[in-house]
């Protein structure tokens, strides 16, 4: 459920992160694997359901990014946009699974198409939010995956607060 | 909603991995902090909420081991006891939060006293059953954060395939 009681249309797992390295393009033929990578920051992992419309994405952005669960120098918790820190966001299409008996099943989950498009738009209003609150002077960044791709990931956390928010 | 509809006493996100470090034990004074380390497996970070009974743990248990979220090396999806896998298990007390306006707030966690225990039986049937399944010869182990802690985690994976179970 979400926090106003309705059936979600996207679910985002957050966990902070120290240093985020993932794959974005698989080694192929003579070619070498391709990463991004974060320093301090948050990684968001996130799934779109069937329903979820653009409309939903300025206010799940806002939420996501405003939220005071970074844990600052002083130990006091604030948001990523304050820390202020980087993103490296995964599309992470499991995270819409049900168990059916011992198998998992992800018919909740939106169409390739649809959540292309919202993926996308969701990285682009996180980069515009970021951009707009660092100003010019802090090296911060918006990495992300490739949606459909394996998500091969690397993480290294002082401590993961790992969160979940629905929308 | 569990995957019965039901209110949920507890939550669990499941991340494979090829190798996950946890630090149990922080560095104090002349003492080095402390690590416990799985290679391939499953990450399993586990939130209590208020009303979480002992009752539904051996139910949970056999759940999350024999669910089919784990890639083979062929590439068939088998249960984490099927792997066979490790298992790391996080207390993840952040995994009960719910925004309200900008803070997160973690009023539906279960108390210290009772997430101890039923923290503690949790991780005990994890090791029975995969002490069980796993036989004399493979060298699958269970291991385990402490409750209460700061989850200093470092994760290596070829794809977290993050999952969400509620029950």
């Amino acid at each position: 459920m979400t926090e106003k009681g309705g059936v979600p249309v996207a679910r985002a797992v957050l966990q902070q992160c120290l240093r985020a390295r993932l794959q974005v393009k698989p080694a192929e033929g003579q070619s070498e694997a391709e990463f991004v990578q974060i320093d301090r920051g948050m990684v968001i992992y996130i799934c779109f359901f069937k329903g979820a419309t653009d409309d939903i994405l300025p206010k799940m952005v806002s939420t996501l990014l405003n939220v005071r669960l970074c844990e600052s120098d002083s130990g006091k918790l604030v948001s990523v946009l304050e820390l202020p820190g980087s993103l490296l966001i995964v599309p992470q299409a499991t995270l819409g699974g049900k168990a059916k008996g011992r198998a998992m099943q992800y018919h909740n989950n939106i169409g390739k198409e649809d959540g292309l498009r919202l993926y996308g738009t969701f990285v682009s209003l996180c980069e515009r939010e970021l951009a707009a609150a660092a100003g010019s002077g802090a090296e911060v960044t918006v990495k992300h995956g490739t949606y459909g791709n394996r998500q091969v990931l690397k993480l290294d956390t002082n401590g993961p607060y790992t969160h979940l928010m629905e929308f």
